[in-house]
C-alpha cells in the first residue's frame, strides 16, 4: 500500500484524466464578466466530469449493498438528465424561432398574455412535459409547424426509440439479475416438474419431489454455494466456508484436532444435501462411498424392520466413515453396517471417499490418527 | 417434523415477520369512530401484509403444476392492483382539485350536469381508463392544464415507462421459459440443419437427420434427462428412474437378480439412444465399447449379407454384454459376434464398459455371476 | 414400421385427440337449416381443430429449411388472426349498441347516409384498422361513450400491451437465433479484441489476430463442429463426418488400409485448426504431441534458416507422425525432426497422440502396420 | 497466397455473385433517354448490391475496433433507409391519390395555395416525419379517409410493429455485448454478496471481499484469459501470453534458461491470482501444490509471530518451487519452509505441481536442472 503523497502526486499528474480534471475544474465562471451572466454555455466544461462521475458510479456499484437498486436509479438520473437537457434545447429552440409564433414552441412569455406561462415554473415543467412525451414517444404535443420543427422532433423521436430500447434492454437485464438467485431455482423446478409429468412417475413422487424443492427454497440451501465461491480465491473463500458452517463443524472432533491446511482441504470439498422425512441415508449392505456429518436435522439408526431405532444423530454428528477408510481387518469391508434414516427434513454434509483419500494422501498422520479411530469405533 | 404447538409459537413470536402480522390485522377500523368513515387511508396498516403475500405466492409457485399461467396471472394482478392505485390517486386528486374545474380532472359530479359522470361506476371505470391510458404510456387523455397536473402526468409516464419495460422483461424470460424443452430442441436443430447445409452433405443426410429429430421430438425422447436429474439428491433421483424405465427394466434378467445398490448405480448409468430404421446398433467384429437394453422397438441379428434374419429382439432383450465382459477363453476377445440392425426406430438403453466395469469393481460376486452367465452363452 | 391399417385405426381411435378430430369435424353447418344462416357460432367447433393445426406446425417447424422464416410468417398469422378476431368483436358490440348512435362505434350504415360506410370493404378495413390501433396500443381512435365501451377498450388495450411484449420477447429470440452462428463467432473475436486492446499487445500482433478471425469466417471453418454434432447419436454423426470430409481423407493413405471401426474412432476425433501465413505448425527439435493431415493449403517444410525449402505439403499430405509413435530405435525420440510452416492459410486436421494411441490400443493389427510404416519413414 | 491475376479472373467470373456484380453495374441509366428521367424505376437494379454492402459490413464488423459503435451505426442506417423508402412510397400514393384532396395525403403542390408546400425540402421532411411516426407507431397523423390509404396504414403499422421488436431485440443484445466484461463482472459480485449476505457472514468478511473485488476491477485483472485466448489456435495465444507478461517473466531465471516449447507449455498453464494486503501466500508447514512468480506488489517471507520480516520479494521473484519438486534428500518433504504474506495487493502468478510435472515429464534435461537448482536452494 502506497501512502507517500509525493510518489502519489506524481503518479495522478503522469496519467490522462489528471488533464481532465483540471480542465473540468477551471473557473469558467469567471468569463461571466466578459461575455455576461446570459451565456451559460461558458461552463459547459463542467461536463468533463462525466468520465470520473461514471467511474465512482462503477465503484459504487462494487460497494452496495443493493446493486440492483442502485443501478435502477442510476438509469432513473440518466434518463431525467436526458430529459432536462431535450427540454433545456426544446426551450431554446423556442426563444429562437420566437416564443408563440406558433403552435409547437413554448407558449407567448409576455406577462400581460397569460401570466401563468411567464412563470419559471410553469416554462419547466412545460418543456420537461413536452421532452417527456417526446422522447418516450408518445407524442401528443402540438405538431411542427416550420421545417426546423419537423427536423427537431422526427430527430427527437430516433433517439427516443433507441433510448427507449436502451432501456428495455437494461431494465430486462436488471429484472434477470434481480431475481437470479429464484429465477435459477424456478428453472431447475419447472425442468424437473415437465419431466415428472412427460414420464408420468405418479403423484406421491410428485409431491415428495415438490415438498423437497420447497424445503430447500424455504431454508434457502442453496446447492450452487461451490460454483458462487470459486469466483475467489482459495484462501479467502475457505475462510467463508469456515466462517459459514463453523457452528456445526466445532461440535466435530475429527475436525477440531486436524491441522489447519488439511481441514481447509476438507471443508471445501463438503457438499450439501437435503434427505426428505423418512428417506434412507444409507442401508445396511450398502457400498460405502462417501462419510456424512448432520448439519441440522434428526436422524435415526434404525434395525432392518425400520421401527426399532438404535440411536438418534442430531447436529455435529459424523457417520458412515468406517466403510470408506478401508480400516484393515474390517469384516464389513466396505459395507455399511447400520441403517440410517432423516426423521424430518435433514441438512447433510456429504465428504466424497475419493476426496477424503486425496486429501489424506499428503497428511499421514492425519490418515493414521483416523484410522485408529476407526479401529477403535468397530471394537465397540 | 416438530408439531408441538408450544415451541412451535415460541419460535414464532420471536421472529420478525410476526410484528408485521399482528400490525396488519390491528383492527385500525376502529379509528373510524374517531375520524369518521370518509378517512379510509386509517386501514393502510394492511398493506403490511405484503410480504406475506410474496410469500405465499412464491410457495404456491413451487407447488403448481401451470408455473407459468400462475406466474402470467400474478404479473397481471401487479398491473391491476398498480392501475387500481393510480386511479385511485387521479380521483382523489380531482376531488382536491374540483372536478369539471378544467378538462384534465374528472368531470362534474353534480348529477343535474351530466347523471352518468355521477355514478359510481362511471367514476371507478373513467378514473381505470384514464389510470390504463396514461400507464401504459398511450396517453390518449386530455391535456393537463396546472403545473401540479403537468408534473402528475410526468411521473405517471415515466412510472408507465418503466413498469412496461418490467413487463416486457418479464414476459419475455417466462415465454422463453415456456417452451423451454421445444426451444432446446429447436436450437439444436437450427444447429445441425445450418452445419448440414453449410457443408453440403447432400439431400439424404439431411432427410435421414431430420427424420431422426422428428421422431425424437414427437416421441417425447429428450437427450437430456441426466442434466434435468442432477438437480435432485441421488436417492431421489434414482428412485425417479427406476420408476421411469419400470416396464422395460423388470424384464431384464440380470437386473432381477442383483442387489438394489448394484442395480441404482447400473440405472443412474444407462443413456437413451434412439436408432433409425436400418441403423446398424453394432457390427460384427467392431470392438465391443457398450452393451445394449431394448426399450422400444423391434431388431434383428443379422448375416453379413444384411438380409439373412437369425433373430428378432424386442422390448427388454440384452445384447452386446459378451464383449465387454472380458471373458476368460473367449476367442473372439472383444469383438463383436454379430451384426444387429434396426428395424424401425428403436429406442435403446446403452451401458458403457467404463461405467460397468466400474460399478462392479465394488460388488464381485455379482461381477463373477455375470462372467460365468457370459461363459454360459458363449457356450451355447 | 407399422403399416397394418388396422392396428394403426385401432391405436388413433383409442387416443384422446380422436374425439376432438371428430367433434371439430361433426357438419354442424347442417344446424343453418334450424337456426338460419345469421347465427354463424354453429361453425365455432371447427376452433378444435386448434391443436392439430399447432402439432402441423410443431412438425412442419422440424422439416423446413428456413426456420426463421417459418416461425416468422408463423407469429404473423397469429398475429392476423388475433387482430381479426377482435376486429369482429368490435364489429359485433357496435352492432349490439347501434351503429352510429355514438362516435366509437361503426358508423351509420344506412347507404343513403353515407354510401362508403355501407359496403362490406369499408365495414371490414375499417374494424381491423380498429383492432390494430388498439390492440397495437397506437390508440388513435375516437373516445368511448359508455360503460361498456370503456372496460372494452381497457382491456383491448391490456391484452394489447401483452400481446406486444409477448411478441417482442419472441421475435428478439428469433432474431437471436437468425444469426446464431454470427453472433457466437462475433461474441468471441470481441472478447480477444477487447482482451489484446487492455493488455496492449501491439498492433502488429492484433493484425494477425483479426486477419485470422477473417479468414475464418470467410472461409466458414467453424471450430465449433464437434458440439454440433454431438446431438445426434454417433453412428450418424461419424457418418457426417466422414461425408464432410471425403475429399480429404480419401488422399490418406493411412486411413484407406485401416478397418472401418478403427477409421471412424480416428475421424471423430480430428481437430480443425487455421494456420496464418508464415506460421510455424511444428518446429524440429519440439516434443510432438499431434499428427497433421492438410485439409486445404500450402505448408513447406523449411531449414532452420527458415528460408531453405525442403519439401512442399498440399492436400492430403501427412506429418509429424513419427514423433508420436514412439518408434523403438528411434534417435530422435518423440522430438520433431523438421520444420513445417504454412505458405498462406492452412487448414490442418490434428490428431492428438492420446486419442491416437487410445483408439490404437484396441486395433493391435493397425498399431502393428502403423510402427512399420513409421520404422519404413524412418530409414528413408 | 494467390497473387496470380488470371487464375483470380477466372475464379471470380465461375461464382455466382459475379452476375449479380454486372447486373448491378449495368448501366440502367441510360434507358432515360427512352422511358424520360421521371421513371426512376429502371435504376432499381442498383439494389442488387445489398449482398456486397452485407459482406462490407461483416468483414469492416471484424476489423473494426468499435464493433458496438459499428453495429449500432450499421442499425441506425437500415432504420433512416427503411424510413426513407416508406416516406417515397407515402408520397407516390399521395401522388397517385392526387395532392390535397383529402387529409391523409400530402398538402396542395399548387404554389400559390401555400408556398411553402411546393418546396422540395418540405416535401421530404414532411414525408420523412409522417413516415417516423407511423413506423415508431407513435401515429399522431391525420386519419385515413379511403381504403387504399386505411390499408397502406394498418400495413405499416404492423411493419412498424416488428421493426420495433427487432431494433429492441438487437439493440438489446448489442448492450448485452457493450458491457460484456464488466456485466460478467458484476454477475459474479452479486452473486457473492447475496451469498455473504444470507449466510450472515458478518461485515469484516464481506468489506475484504468487497475490496478485492474493487481492486480486480480497477487494476483490469480479468481471471478468464485462458477461456477467451481459448478461442485462437495454440500458437497464436502463447505468443499473445508471453508478449503480454514479457515483463514480468523476463526477469524469471528458470524461464530464461530453458527451450522454447517448454516455455510456452508453462506459459499458457500459468493462473493469475489476486492477494489481499495481510493475506498469507503460504504457511510454513503447509503441504505445497503450487509454485508462484510475483508480477504486481510486494511480499515479505515473516516468521511465526508474523511480524519478523526475513526478506522481501518484488516482481519476478519466484518462490514455492522447493516443496513441489520432490527433491530427493529434502528433510522439510513437500511442506512449505516459510511464510509468505502480501503487504498491499499482489498479483501472483501460479503454476500448480501437476502442470509442471506434465510439462516437465517430456524434458528431462530441464528437470534435472530445475531439481539441481532446488538442491543448491536448500543448501543454502
Ligand atoms: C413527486 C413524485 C415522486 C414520485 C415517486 C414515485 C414513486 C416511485 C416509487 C419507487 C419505487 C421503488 C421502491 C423500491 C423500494 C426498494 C427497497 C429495497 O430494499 O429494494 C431492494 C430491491 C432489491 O435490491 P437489490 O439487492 O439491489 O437486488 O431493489 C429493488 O427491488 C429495485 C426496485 C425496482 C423498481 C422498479 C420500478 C421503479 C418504478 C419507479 C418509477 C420512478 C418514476 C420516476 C419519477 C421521477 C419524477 C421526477
Ligand atoms: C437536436 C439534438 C437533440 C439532442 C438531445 C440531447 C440528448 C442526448 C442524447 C444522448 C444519447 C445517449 C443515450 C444513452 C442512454 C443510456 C441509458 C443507459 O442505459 O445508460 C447505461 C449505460 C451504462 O452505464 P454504467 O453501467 O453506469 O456504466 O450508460 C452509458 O453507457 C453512458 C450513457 C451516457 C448518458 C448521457 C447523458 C449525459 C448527459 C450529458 C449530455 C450532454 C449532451 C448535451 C447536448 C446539448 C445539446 C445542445
Ligand atoms: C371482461 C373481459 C374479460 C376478458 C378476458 C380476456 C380474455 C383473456 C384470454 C386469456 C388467455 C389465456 C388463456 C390461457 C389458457 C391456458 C390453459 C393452460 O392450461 O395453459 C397452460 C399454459 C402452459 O402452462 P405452464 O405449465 O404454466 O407452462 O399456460 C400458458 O400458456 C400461459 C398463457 C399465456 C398467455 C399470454 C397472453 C395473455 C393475454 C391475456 C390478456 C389478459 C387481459 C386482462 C384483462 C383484464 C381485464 C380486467
Ligand atoms: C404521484 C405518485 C403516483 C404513485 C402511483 C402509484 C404507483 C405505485 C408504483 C409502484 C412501483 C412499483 C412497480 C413494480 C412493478 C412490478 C411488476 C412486476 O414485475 O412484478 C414482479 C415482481 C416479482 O414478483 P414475484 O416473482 O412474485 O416475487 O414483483 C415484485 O418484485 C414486487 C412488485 C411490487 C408491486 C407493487 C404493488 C403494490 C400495491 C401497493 C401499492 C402501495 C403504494 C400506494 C401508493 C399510494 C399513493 C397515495
Ligand atoms: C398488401 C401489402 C402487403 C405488404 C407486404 C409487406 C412487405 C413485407 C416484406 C417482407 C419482408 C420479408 C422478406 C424476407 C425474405 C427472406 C428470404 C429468405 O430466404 O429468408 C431467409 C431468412 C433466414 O432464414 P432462416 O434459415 O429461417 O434463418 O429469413 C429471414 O431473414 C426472416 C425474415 C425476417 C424479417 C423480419 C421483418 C418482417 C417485416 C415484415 C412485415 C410484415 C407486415 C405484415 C403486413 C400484413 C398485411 C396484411
Ligand atoms: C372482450 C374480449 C376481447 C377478446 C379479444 C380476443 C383476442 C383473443 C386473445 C388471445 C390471447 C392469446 C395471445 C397469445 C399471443 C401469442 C403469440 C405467440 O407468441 O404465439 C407463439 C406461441 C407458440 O407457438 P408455437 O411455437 O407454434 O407453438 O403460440 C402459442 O402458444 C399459441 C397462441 C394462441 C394464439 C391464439 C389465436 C387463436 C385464434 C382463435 C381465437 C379464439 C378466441 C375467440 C374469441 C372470440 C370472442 C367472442
Ligand atoms: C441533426 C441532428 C443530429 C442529431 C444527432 C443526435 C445526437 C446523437 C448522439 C450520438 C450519441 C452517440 C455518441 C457515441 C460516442 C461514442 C464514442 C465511442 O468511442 O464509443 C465507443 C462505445 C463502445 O464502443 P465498442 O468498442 O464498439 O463497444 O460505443 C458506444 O458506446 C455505442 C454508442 C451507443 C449509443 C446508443 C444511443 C444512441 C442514440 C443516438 C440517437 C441517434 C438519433 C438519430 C438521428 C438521426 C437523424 C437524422
Ligand atoms: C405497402 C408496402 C409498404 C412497404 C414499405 C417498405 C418497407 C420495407 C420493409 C422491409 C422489412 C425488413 C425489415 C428489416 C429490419 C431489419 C433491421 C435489422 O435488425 O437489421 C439487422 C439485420 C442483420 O444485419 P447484419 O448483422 O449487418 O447482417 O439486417 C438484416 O438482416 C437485413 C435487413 C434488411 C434491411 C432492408 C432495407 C433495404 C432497403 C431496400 C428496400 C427495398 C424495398 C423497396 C420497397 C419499394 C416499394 C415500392
Ligand atoms: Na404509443
Amino acid at each position: 500500500m502506497v501512502r507517500d503523497t509525493g510518489s502519489l502526486r506524481r503518479r495522478y499528474i503522469s496519467t490522462g484524466p489528471f488533464y481532465l480534471d483540471v480542465l473540468s475544474l477551471a473557473p469558467t465562471d469567471l468569463l461571466y464578466l466578459l461575455v455576461g451572466t446570459k451565456c451559460t454555455y461558458v461552463r459547459f466544461n463542467r461536463l468533463l466530469k462525466f468520465g470520473r462521475m461514471q467511474e465512482f458510479f462503477d465503484r459504487s456499484d462494487t460497494c452496495t449493498n443493493y446493486p440492483n437498486l442502485f443501478r435502477v436509479s442510476n438509469l432513473l438520473l440518466y434518463i431525467l438528465v436526458i430529459i432536462h437537457w431535450n427540454a433545456c434545447v426544446y426551450f431554446q429552440m423556442s426563444n429562437w424561432i420566437g416564443f408563440g409564433t406558433d403552435d409547437w414552441v413554448y407558449f407567448n412569455i409576455t406577462e400581460s398574455v397569460y401570466p401563468v406561462n411567464a412563470t419559471l415554473l410553469r416554462m419547466y415543467i412545460y418543456s420537461f412535459y413536452w421532452s417527456t412525451l417526446t422522447l418516450t414517444t408518445i407524442g401528443e404535443t402540438p405538431k411542427p409547424e416550420r421545417d426546423i420543427e419537423y427536423l427537431f422532433v422526427v430527430v427527437d423521436f430516433l433517439i427516443g426509440v433507441l433510448i427507449f430500447a436502451t432501456i428495455v434492454g437494461n431494465v430486462g437485464s436488471m429484472i434477470t439479475n434481480m431475481n437470479a438467485s429464484r429465477a435459477g431455482f424456478q428453472q431447475s423446478l419447472d425442468g424437473v416438474k415437465r419431466y415428472l409429468l412427460l414420464r408420468n412417475v405418479g403423484k406421491d413422487i410428485e409431491r415428495r419431489v415438490i415438498k423437497w424443492f420447497d424445503y430447500v427454497w424455504t431454508n434457502k440451501q442453496s446447492r450452487d454455494e461451490e460454483a458462487i465461491l470459486a469466483k475467489l480465491p482459495d484462501t479467502l473463500s475457505a475462510e467463508i466456508a469456515i466462517r459459514v458452517h463453523y457452528d456445526t463443524l466445532k461440535r466435530v472432533s475429527i475436525f477440531q484436532d486436524c491441522e489447519p491446511g488439511l481441514l481447509v482441504q476438507l471443508i471445501l470439498k463438503l457438499k450439501l444435501s437435503v434427505f426428505s422425512p423418512g428417506d434412507y441415508v444409507c442401508r445396511k449392505g450398502d457400498i460405502g462411498r462417501e462419510m456424512y456429518i448432520v448439519k441440522r436435522g434428526r436422524l435415526s439408526v434404525v434395525g432392518d424392520d425400520g421401527r426399532t431405532v438404535y440411536a438418534n444423530l442430531t447436529e455435529g454428528s459424523v457417520f458412515g466413515e468406517v466403510s470408506i477408510l478401508n480400516i484393515p481387518g474390517n469384516r464389513t469391508g466396505n459395507r455399511r453396517t447400520a441403517n440410517v434414516r432423516s426423521i424430518g427434513y435433514s441438512d447433510i454434509f456429504v465428504l466424497s471417499k475419493d476426496n477424503l483419500w486425496a486429501a489424506l494422501a499428503e497428511y499421514p498422520e492425519a490418515k493414521t490418527i483416523l484410522i485408529e479411530r476407526g479401529k477403535h469405533l468397530l471394537r465397540k
